[in-house]
Formats: C-alpha cells, structure tokens, sequence
C-alpha cells in the first residue's frame, strides 16, 4: 500500500544528501568489478517494515543489484534472523547501504511499536492510530510502519479532514457553528472530527452530527461517561499523553479509536544490520 | 551555522507534506483577518536547538508572522518556559504549527540527549561526535542539534572523508594498502580515517600514517592498549555501542573522539507546545 | 481558500512555459523605465474566479508591478467591466499577460460554467458538485472556481477518499464486501462511497453502511425510488451525463449532491481582456 | 513529434496530483497480483490525438502494463470504435485511467475541433494555426493535437518570435522603427511579424519588411484588399474571433494563415471511455 | 535583456554547488555580526558582461548585501577599474564570493573576444554572431555577453529554426525536397536555414528559398561568388573554423553573417577580482 | 570515479536546455525509422575524458541507442583516431550531437591541458590540482577531467575542507586563533588549510599546526624557504598566477601540491567530431 513513486522519492533524496559527489571511500577502494553478497540480519525481534523501502534504496544506484526478501512487511523476526539477501556491484552496495538501513530501521521501531500497543488492546474494540507527529519528509513510510504493526492510520494531512480544535472554536465561537459550516462549503466526503475537552460539551456537540468526536486528556470515568453520552452517533476518539502503561485502561472504556503520538514520535530505530561478504 | 537554504528547504517540503492542497479546518473555520498570538512553550526541560528552523516554517506561508525568540539555540530550558512568541494571521498559524512543532521537537531532542552525553565525558578530553545514523532529510539540522547539545560532527556524508571499514579492507587486501591508494588518489584535503577491529592491527595501520584510527567495540582495556599504542600518530575514536552508561568508561581511557549513533538513532522528539491565543 | 503556494507554482511553471528565454518582443522594443497601465476588463458577463491567481501573475516578474482588484471572487461582471487596475514596468506587464489571461479567462469560464448549474438546482436541497475531469496541473484552481461559482467540491483525488465503483467490485466480489474491506483497513476519516448501477443493488449497499451511494446514470424514477430506499441512511450522489437541462429534474428527485463533469471538462475560457496603456 | 521527455514530464505532474499520496481505492480493494485488460473505446467520433500520452500515462505506474494503439495520432474514429487495448495489473490501470483520459480527451478535442477548421478552409491555401491561448501546462501537447488536426501551430512561445502589437507600438513610435529594432538586435533567425489594425497603416508597414503581417478583426473586404497590397512582400495573417463559421470567407481573400485563438481556448473534452475487465 | 528568472536559476544552482552544506570557513571563523565591504576590480582590461548576475549572485545568500555598479553591461574597463562595490554581512560576501566571479569572469571573456571579432569586421555589413557551442547550463548567459560584446546571437536552441545540414539532406535526398517540407509542416514563423557545401548546390537551394544559406567552409573565392550567386534571395551566413585572423577577409565577402564558435567554445576567463575590506 | 547520478543531472539540464521542445529539423527531416551510425573523431591529439558522458548524452533520448568506446578516460588519441561509435535512430542522435560535443570537448580540454602541467612537473614529488575556478553546474564533470588527465583534486567545495584566507584572518586576528577555532568547533575529519603571504608568518602559522600550508604568490626563492622552514610539520601547497612555463620552477622547490586554477579556468575545448552516417 505504500506507492513506488513515493518510496523512490525518498530514496533518491536520501541518497544525494548521504553522497552530493559520491562515495570517496568506495571509489578509490573497491573496484569497479568487485561483487558483493550482503544479508540484512535481525539484531534484535521486531516487526518488519519497509522492506520494498529497503530494496528500492539497495537497487538505486546500479541496475544490477538484486534483492530477495525473506519476510513480508509485518512478519515478525528474532535477533539473528535474515531478512533478505542481497547481491551486485560492491560499490552500489556499500554506498546505498547506509541510507537503506536508516530507513529500515527507524520503519521497523514504528512498526514494532506499534505492534505493542496495538497487543495492549487486543480484545476490546479499539483501533490504534497514528498522528501528524511524524517525521518531516517520512510521513507516509511511517504510516505505512504503522500499519505493518497492526495500527490504523489518522488523516493523512490538514487536506484530507477537518479536525477543529480548540483554537478553532475559539474564533469561531460554538462547536455547532463550526462543525455546521464545515458541512455547508467542504465535500460531503469531507470527514468532519471536533475536540472535546469537556463532558459538558457533548450535548451541544452531538446536535451538530460530527463524525468523529475526540475526548481529549479525559480521565477514565470520563471517557466511560463520553462513550455512553455519545452512545454510537459518532465515532469516539481517545488521545492525549497515552502510554503503553495506560493504553489498555482507555481501550476499556468503550471508545472506537485511540490517537498516539509516540508511535512516531520518539521512536527508537530497530537494530538489523547489513553483513557485507565482499566477493569478487 | 545552519545555512538558511537548508532550512527553507526542509520547512517547503514539510509544509507541502502536510497540507498539500491546504488547511481545510483554517480554511473554514478562521477567517482571513483574524489574527493569534501564540507561544512556544517548554513542557519538559531541555536544551534548545532549532530555533531558527521554528521561525522559519512559522513565517514560511505569511510574510506578516513575526517570532520574537527569548532563547537561542544551545540554551537550556526548564518545564513552562517561554522559548518564543509568534504573532501574526491565525490561519498561518494553525496551517505551520505542527510542522514547525515536529522540527523543533526533534531538534530539541538530539541536542538534550546529547548534552547528556557530552555531560557524561566533562573534565577528560575526549569529544562527542554523531554519526551518519541520522534521519534521511533531517541530517543538517540534526547535525546543528549536536552540536546545540555541545557535540561534535563526524564527517557530513560518504563524499568528505575516507572511512576505510572491514568491508573495504576485505577487497583491498592490507588496511597499508587501502591508506596508500587513499592518499594517492584524493585530494590531500581528504581526511583519512580507518576501522580497525582488533589491537594486533595496530602496528600495520600506524605504518600507513592514517588521520584517525577508529578502535571498533575495543573493550576498555584495549582502548587503553590502543591509544597508548597509537601515542598521539593518530587521532583515535572509539566506536560501537556506546551507551550513557558507558561513555565515562570510554573517555577515559583517553580516546579524542567517541561517536555514538544514539544521539540521532532513536531519540525521542521533546515536548514543546504552541500555546494559541487566537485574537482578532 | 486558494492556497498561495499552490498558485505560485502554477504561475511560476506557466510563465516558464510562456517564455524560457525571454519575451524577445519587450526586450527589444520595451526600453526597461517604460511603465505601464492596463486594465482587466470583461468582454461578457459572467462570474469572477482567480483574481488572486491573475494577480500573482501579472506581479511574478517584477515586484514593482501593483494590481488593484475592484471584484472578488464569486461576484459577477457584465460587459465593459473593469475587474482590476495593473500598474508597473511595461515589460513585465507585456510579458505576463496572455498567462494571466489564460488562467483567470478559464476559471471565470468554470466559476460562471457552474453558477448556471447551481442556479438551476435552486431551491431543492441538492449541491453541484465537481469531478476529477480537471485539467492536469490545474485541479485546485478549477476546484476554486467551482466553488466561487456556488458549488461544491467532490474529493480533490484519489488519495482522499473510497470510490468503490464497478471495476473494484467485480474484483471484490460484493459490495458489501468492499465497504467492511474499506472500513476495516483505511483511517476512521476516509469517507466511503460506493457507486450503485441498478435499484436492486441497494438492500445489500444499504446493510454495509457505506457514507454515499452514488447512483449512476438513473433514471428520474429510479432516483425518486433510490433516495426513498435510501431514506437518509447515506449521502445520495447522482450522476452520469447530467447536462443543464436535465438537472432541475435530477435536483426534485432529492438526492444530495450531483456531480457534473462538464463544469471543468469542457468548459469555454471566458473573454476577459487587458487594455494596455504604456506610459512612460 | 511530441517530445517523449515532455510527455513523461505532464504525465508525471498529473499522477502526482490525482493521488499524492496513492488510490485507496484500488490499495484496498484489488489485490496486488490481479491483472486486467482495458479498451479506449470512443464513445463519439472525432480525430485522434495523444495516444502517446495516453500509452505513457497508463504505463507510468508499472512496467508490467503494456499498450497497443489501433490508431494512429491524426486518423479517425467513430462511436464504439476501440482505439487501443491496455493489459497490465489492475492497480496500475485504475490508477491512471483518470489521468490517461483527462490527457487524451482533451488532446482529441482540439484535434476535433481543428479538423473542422482546416475542413471549412480546404481547396484554399490557408492554413490554420493555433494562438498562446493553450491551457497552461500543457502547450506542448495542445499543439500537437492542433497538427494531428490538420492545423498548423504559431510560435511557441514570447522567446520564439517577434509579434509587435499595438501596445509595443505605442511605445516605439513607429511600425518601422520596431521592425528595424527588431532587425537589428535580434538573431538573423527570427521571424518579425507586425500586428495591424488599419489598411493605411500598410505602406509603412510593407516598407520596413517584416516577415509577417497580421491584419487584425478586419472585414472581408479590408483582408481582400490587404492581401493584394502586400502581394506576397509578407505573410498574411488573419486574425480576432474567427469562427467555424467565418473561417471560410477568410480564407477567400486569399490570406496565408489565419489563427483561431478557439482551437484551443474553449474546446470540449471528447468523449472516450476506459472499459475496463478485471481479470485475475 | 537578460531574464531574471534565468538568472537565479543559475546562481541559485551554482551556490549549492559551491557548498552544499554551507561555508565551514566563514562559519567558524567570521562572527555572525561583521560586515565587509568588497570592490569587484578588474585586474586586465576587456568588456563588461554579466553586472546583474555578479549582483544577484553576491545578494543571494543575505537580503542586507548590496551592489552599486559603476559599468553596465558593454561598456569596458581597464587594469585597476572599480566595476562596482558590494556591501554587507561578511559570510555572505565571502561565501558568494567565488560563484560570482566565476560567472562574471566567464562571461566577460565572452564578451571581451567577441568584441574583438566585431572590430575586426567593423565598417563591413556582417554580423558576428555565436553557435550552439556554448557551456551546457550556461547558454543564455554567454548569449547575452556575446550581445555586450556586440556580436548577435544565432538561433538559442534547436527548438527555435530549421538548420539543415548534410546529415539531414542525405536522408531526405534533396535540398529542395528539404526546405520545401519543413515549409509545409512547421509555423510560418520558423526560420529555415540550410547548410551547404558547394557552390553547385546553389541553383537547387535557392530554387526552394530558404531564409538563409550557410556556405560551410568556403574559400573566400567561393564565399564571393556564393553572395553574387544569392543576390540577397537570402541571408547569407559563413561558417567553419572562422578565427580572428581570417574573420576581416570573410566579411569583405559580403556576407551577412559570420558565426563564430570560438567566440563560446574556448573562451578564457577574464581577471576580475573581488578585494574584500572586512568591516566589523 | 564519475557518480552516474551526477552525470544524468547535467545532461538532462543540457538536453533541455538544447531542445525545451523538441528538435524542429529532425523531427520535420528525418523520419521516425530512420538509423545511423556515428563516430566520435578526434580531430586534434589530446586526453580523453568524459566518455561516459559523452554516452550518457547520446543514449538519453532513446533506449535503443548504443555507443561503444575504444578508448578509456585517461587515454590519448591522435587526430583522426575514431573514440567510439554510435548506433541507433537517427533523431536521437542529431539531437543528442551537440550536447555530447559540448561536454566531452570541453572534458577532453580540460584532461589535455592537466596533462601538459602534470608532464611539466614529473619526476618531482609535486602534485597538479585544481581549484574552485570550475564552470558552475560542471563542477564534478571537470574534477573528473583533471584526473583524467593525471592532475588531483582540491576540496570539492566550501562545505568539505577550511581553508583559512587574508580575509578571514582580519577577522580573527591571528592564524594561530583561527586554526584552533576550526579545530575546535568542526569535525576531526575537516582538514584545516591556511593562506600565508610571508615567510614571516610561517613561525605563528606552525605553532597552529595546520593540516596543510598555502604559500600564496611566493617567489621561488622564498617557496624554497618556505619548504625549509615547514619541513614536513604540514602539507605544502604553493598558489598563485602558476602557468605551464613556471610549473617545473615551483616543482622543483620541493612543494607537495600546486594549485592551478588554469586547469579549469580558461580551458579551450578540444576538437573532436561527430561524424554521421545516416542509414536506413
């Protein structure tokens, strides 16, 4: 589900930035006929993402080089298990090989996650999804992480939906009039979501029909409160500071989709390396 | 020292991201003369870096934003401080804001993680450098949070420098032969770095008069085997795993530099808000 | 709601077009002081769209060059009327006239295009909305225009939004199927909308709840039988051929929202002229 | 004679604005490994033009897609006729339908709409050509479909040609003096052409020599008698409103070229369809 | 006569060159806060070309540098003139500092041998114009110095007019066939220039009329007997490895135009020199 | 050692700026199924470099084209040696002609005249290096020349090595502080390289332990002082007004390495030809 052409965007842009005038190192060192075997090895369990990431950044550079993958983007691997194999001139391998570990890693600490929170609720009927704190330029291989991990994605961007917030409402002056004139100029495919800080916003909320409401920093009685209130009119979103320790609590309470910005925001990049057999 | 073209373009491709055809809630809900303050505000405590970069993507879509900064890049923050004030149309506000939060709390992160290590080294000599492990995109401004945090760069990317690594010895044959051919073929400006796995490379490596001699995953004693070895021939850095807890260990066996990976790898963005007071 | 990076891009590419190396005419035979006055004037009446975006034209190559605009848009012109005043270097107004004409005639063509549409549902409950038979490279400047002329937008492309239509459902196997698909795997936010092509479908559309049901090419009665079926269970969509002739008579049968593909698909450019008068 | 590198450069700007960030549609709906075959089927009759740029566009996605064409750019086709069969993977083809048809439909258009120009001037020696009145973007393939018409283009571009008009007039002083201008600076290789509105302006006119002479909304008579003043001294160009139903008398008084801003300025999309057959 | 847009493409393409990730000289070594002033002197004598793209290179890294110029583009200067002077922030001097010179030295070579050859055919009714061996990248910069020069420019690109040369011919078959079919099918705005080898080829060629003929590498006896045999039914160009020591003799022939690919092809870069003042 | 990325980037700009749309003679001359063949002739003896991109040139309009080389980068040929040979349509190879010719020769220019200075100084130590005097956009294309041609390298750029001028040093006062400065803040791995213009600043200057010593302008005498005085402790470089007659003199004073900004700067192209055969 993720597009070539965006994988290839990425790429290409990671590449320039990690070689503007090439790779020094290669160039004089290895050469031009040298080839390589290298395996993308676990270092440690994870959930796989990003693989087609991987072998777009390991074939950029020379047509000649080949991927096998071993493992499908959300297979689950242990410390020592290898992911692909891959096979060509040692240059293009030793000069891609950086940018594509940096993707793939950071893909699979998404993933893997993910994959965690997304166990903590197992059971209920609640959706873990994502939000816009990802990283600058990434957004769509860290959402793709996401969904590898089991997780559901947000709105992808501030085009896709009308999410008013607080800020918001401020100017506008009552969530009725917002959510009212957001049906009246956008689409009608336009999904239209409004925070709640407030039990006491419901009632006046639910009258103007939006399709997501988000129960923002509630405590657990309250989304209990909130979901019973909303009673299935709207969809229920629960977010704000939630953790892997707290996750199952607010999955508990009943609501349809939990928001959580550490699945792409502090995420630490999973070990998997690249041993390089240099051959001839 | 982060060059303003860099800046502007990470901040156009981020904005672009995330609304690619606009901000549908702005749109509708704030009206075109409606103006807010707002204020970047610390959640956490911290070191600053990236304050440039904030105003950038706060200014990028209204040349009326104005940023008033009361703290530069490198200075610390404690939990409620006002880093900065934006003022200018509610709309730009809203559209730039989560951009402009991402950057700046990714920035603000790697500089605080890697104060925390350059902390960890304080009284011996050694410096705290980063690696090519940063995020593909992101590697300029990453590389300003180090040294926001009082880190050190390694070298920008595989065009700079030299790093001859197992791999490349494998082809070459002699770790001698590959310094040789380095210093032969580059320009004299290029800086020679080699990997070296174990002490017993040593007296071959130094006869090949190399710039750094990087010692990779040396136990402590190695190190200090090493670096008496290497007796100032060479700058000496120590590489692999290194941890917070470990750093101390390291530096003092008297290595010049210690790259950590960590500083970029997996560092968890902070937590800043931008508090909006929407005015009229 | 027309965002300004978005015009920008099109003008700057536009221009480009228009003259990669110059306007030889003005060089030539324009001395660089000469300025100039010139005014948009319509030749038929009709209503405004992309002011902004005639604006942004005429000043993109010369900052010296100032337009005042007497009309917004949405609101109408008849012959003879002065929609905007242009003052600046001769050269540069000489130079980026046909593109401003180009842009702003065939938007003022879709605004008044759609107003004819709008102003024949009036009165039913019934919006006109767009399609994505845009012009490539202009769809967010023709989706304004829709908009400046009283209707409405469908979503802006394929990455906004479910449009199940026959060809996804022969793959799928069921309608229903391919709404519970949708539902499960894409975000909370992402409207689905299903195209139905005969009555008998509707019962099993109906039980998967999908947000609109678009029929397509019904008959009037099959419309009437359709939104009663329907009952306010989904958005009704109707579409197919629908012309200005026949619209009135789709907008009584009560369905929600129309969509008609000749509002940008084929549209007249509206004649709109400037009136050049160099000065000195 | 279209240029494939500026085919490929259209075709890619318009997939990325149909789906920046891919179909959802066909991601969730047609598994990856589905294949199916297609038809551009004209659905009226009419001349074709682009398929090309509809074989790029429909192969852009994946390279599994392949295209035959049962036409040629330049023949024709009536309703049911099937102009080309696309087979490839379905994601693939429902992805660029929209795209492909937008391109090619327009392309057919103008190619229609020329036909019937160049028709109604036939057995004289007129030739029809087309005006910068092009939709921004997409010039290089407007003309195209102009000559694929039967008609002839103008210049390409401001930087292609010399066309003084009234305005650069008024400031040169003299029709003679902007020739000679014009002559003097400018590459020996371009082509002066002089716009003229009054039959006396010709003497002074024919003595300065230009390549061209435009006559501009004359009468019948004045072109008649225009044309036998300049005697075959310039080109003869007729122009301003020219319509189908005017072209013929131009073309009596024995003009050279007679340019029809219509061709390309206000024509209707034709119709062609894509019946698709999904496979397996 | 320059296009600005042409203009910051280049500079804009060479600063990034010239530092990809900013000037780590200035950086570290030049505070923030100190201003220079800088002389652009000239160190030989030649012919100005190029002022603007000095400027815009030297401003374009900081808004608060600027550029007085004391010589406009085709006047000349001797050892030890001051062509302009340049104030402002020290980094963006010193960063700009050698892309500016590189342009302005390049294209004042350009313009200094140009106005060579045109003295030495001064008195004589030929132009000196330039071929399409200019630098890749460069072209309409050294077309504009050729201008200062006082050369004239030949066609920009092979997108501007027919030149048909033998290769061409030996697929058509005849000249005539050549011209006649370019006629037929191009604008009539396109200039048709063909190329020819011997004097007996004139009688074919000029039969077809051409708007100018190429004698390519005549005799001067030739060249003579080629201008009487044309007897101005067409521009008559000279051609082929032209210098300054024959370029007097061939403009005696009585051609009209003489192009010159040396005056691009193997230009030295004038001595200009930026004399920097660091203030404070 | 030439990136292929890089080589693409700079034929792509070079083709687009040789044709924006298309090539008009050989698209009207030269039928679609027409083939040639070609041969790249020497015309004069020389270097060869560049012959990928010479390549890279020739078959980037069409798949089928296929060159084959005879000689490697680094070679030399005579006047008449045929340096490969070309195969495939005929427009792509007219197209493509000027562009390969412009790059190649002006590659071979620049290889030729390095190995003249680079023969000038043989049996001496001394090494032949360009500096940033290069053609803007053709930077990493004449760094590959001067290889070629048996001459190195200098820093790529202003972002990869210090080198510390007269200009920087009024700033900081002392070349001993502006060293340290550099070490201090930049990585370990950025050489550090000072300007000096008297013998009488070596003393401060060595105190400073730069990486390498620029003796600017210096006379024979004093670089024979100069080399005395460092001996050994920094790379010696001498700079400065260098030409083919002094070389040997600078050679033989015992200097590591002589900047020649000739190498680049004022280089004529070398002769080679395309010679077509145009077939069927």
């Amino acid at each position: 589900m993720l597009d070539r052409r965006q994988i290839d965007a990425v790429v290409s842009m990671a590449l320039d930035e990690d070689a503007p005038h090439g790779d020094l190192t290669s160039q004089v060192l290895v050469p031009a006929g040298v080839t390589a075997t290298a395996e993308l090895v676990a270092r440690e369990s994870g959930v796989l993402a990003g693989i087609e990431v991987f072998a777009a950044a390991m074939t950029a550079l020379d047509d000649r080089v080949e991927v096998d993958a071993f493992l499908e983007d959300g297979e689950t691997f242990a410390p020592g298990d290898v992911v692909a194999r891959v096979h060509g001139p040692a240059r293009a391998l030793l000069q891609s090989e950086r940018v594509a570990l940096n993707l793939v890693q950071r893909m699979c600490g998404v993933a893997t996650t993910t994959r965690a929170y997304v166990r903590a609720v197992e059971g209920t009927g609640a959706r873990v999804v994502d939000t816009r704190k990802t990283t600058p330029g990434l957004r769509a291989l860290e959402r793709h992480a996401v969904r590898c991990g089991g997780g559901h994605n947000h709105r992808f961007s501030l085009s896709d939906a009308v999410m008013a917030k607080d800020n918001h409402l401020a100017v506008v002056g009552s969530i009725g009039e917002a959510i009212r004139r957001a049906r009246a100029e956008l689409p009608h495919t336009t999904h239209v979501e409004v925070e709640v800080d407030r039990l006491d916003q419901l009632d006046e909320v639910l009258d103007a029909e939006p399709d997501t409401i988000m129960l923002d920093n509630f405590s657990l009685a309250d989304l209990v409160a909130g979901v019973r209130r909303i009673d299935g009119k709207a969809v229920v979103e629960a977010s704000g500071g939630i953790t892997l320790e707290t996750i199952a609590g607010v999955a508990a309470t009943g609501v349809d989709v939990i928001s959580v910005g550490a699945l792409t925001h502090g995420v630490r990049s999973l070990d998997l390396g690249l041993d390089v057999v240099v051959g001839s």
